[in-house]
């Protein structure tokens, strides 16, 4: 038996999110077929965490163990030839035994695009969040700095049904990093955490807005991590934007 | 009554193409139906050229005549509120009463990319065409200019049903130039001619794609161009790769 770590890189757009779903095409559904075709086996590879309906992944990982005998080297050809074009592996490797790919992980970084001109070409509209309108963004970049370090972010948190209430799981989470930056027409949003919240990333997006808006300051964002409160943060943005773009262990 | 000169930028993929069908979403059907919900009229916009399904536009050039009294400056706006993000009002000006999106085109340029590395980004799938294998492209580039100058393409065009057999048109275009250049992981055909047969670019590519190959030389351009032959030339290529770029008047 061996134990399989696989990047995969995916367009979001045309899949309900990761997590299978009867009567619904996912992420982990396509790959779980693609898997059974190549090995025989039927089984539920694991990624590094959920992403939803219309997220993307430039390098989401994914463990799943095979008694299969084919050749390492030779599995993310063999996956790419049955995959659709819009979901790629990059890289397959023999893992450690004990090796998982959401309980290992130590940090993750998204990323969220906003194209800033007025017409969104037709061929980025699946790919950014179309916000033409103005947005003082040296206000959202002393903001996003507020966020980092370690703290409760159940403002930033949507409730999320499949999680374990009994006991409660901790809100508790550390950023690493948070930042804007501007790439040609672009104002793109990075963070790196040791975890995130159900939409965690597209709920501090949409707080930030607010201060780009001059509806918040970047002060608030402190009182808003304080409230404990979903109602005190902004609204979620869209999922065409955000990209996981690396897990690390 | 103003004659409107519209430049349309348009992700072909969910398309069956420029022209309307009935039951189908084609680019034609769907800028109608914004134009009417705007106007109130019913009229059907022409453009300087169909292109097939999958193809993409740059900037499409398109006319349509309107009596309604919206100010010209405000028509790009009304039309991207109500068109899909896929399709995108990039200009849109008042033409003289004899411009004619189509008759009055002098020149069009279109281009072909593909792309040359092992694995394709899920993010590039619908707009280009993916082709790993080795491709001798030097030889490419001296067989693309070999297609510059006034010829008869008959070899490189597909049987078009609507169009008119008697008298029989003329197959005979003049190709103002014709080159590929290496673009990152990219390697791409672009093309300027008096006007295009139907097919012609990507029968054009999937030639010069038989002397990358070695198939062919580069020589055998002219061969093939003499034959008048469709037979004589390579297989028509994937639309996701192609582009119109841009007319000229």
């Amino acid at each position: 038996m061996r134990n399989l770590k696989l990047i995969l890189s995916y367009d979001g757009s045309d899949f309900v999110g990761w997590q299978v779903q009867p009567d619904a095409v996912t992420v982990q559904g396509t790959l779980a077929s693609a898997i059974g075709r190549i090995t025989g086996e039927k089984v539920l590879p694991q990624a590094s965490g959920r992403t939803d309906a219309g997220v993307h992944a430039l390098a989401q990982v994914v463990t799943f163990a095979t008694e299969s005998t084919i050749p390492t080297a030779n599995f993310g050809k063999a996956l790419n030839d049955i995959l659709p074009a819009s979901v790629r592996a990059l890289d397959v490797e023999e893992a450690a035994p004990d090796f998982h790919a959401r309980k290992s992980a130590r940090a993750k970084t998204y990323r969220y695009r906003i194209y800033r001109r007025d017409i969104c070409p037709p061929f980025l509209a699946r790919y950014v969040w179309h916000y033409p309108y103005p947005l003082d963004e040296g206000a959202m970049i002393d903001a996003a700095e507020r966020v980092r370090g370690e703290h409760d972010f159940t403002s930033f948190a949507a409730v999320d049904p499949e999680r374990e209430k009994d006991p409660p799981l901790s809100n508790v989470r550390t950023i690493f990093s948070s930042a804007w930056d501007r790439e040609g027409d672009e104002f793109i949003y990075t963070v790196k955490g040791s975890g995130f919240l159900h939409h965690m990333v597209r709920n501090l997006v949409g707080t930030l807005i607010l201060v780009g808006k001059a509806t918040l300051r970047a002060e608030d964002i402190t009182r808003i991590l304080e409230a404990h409160n979903r109602s005190a943060a902004g609204a979620t943005v869209p999922a065409s934007g955000l990209y996981l773009v690396n897990v690390e262990y």
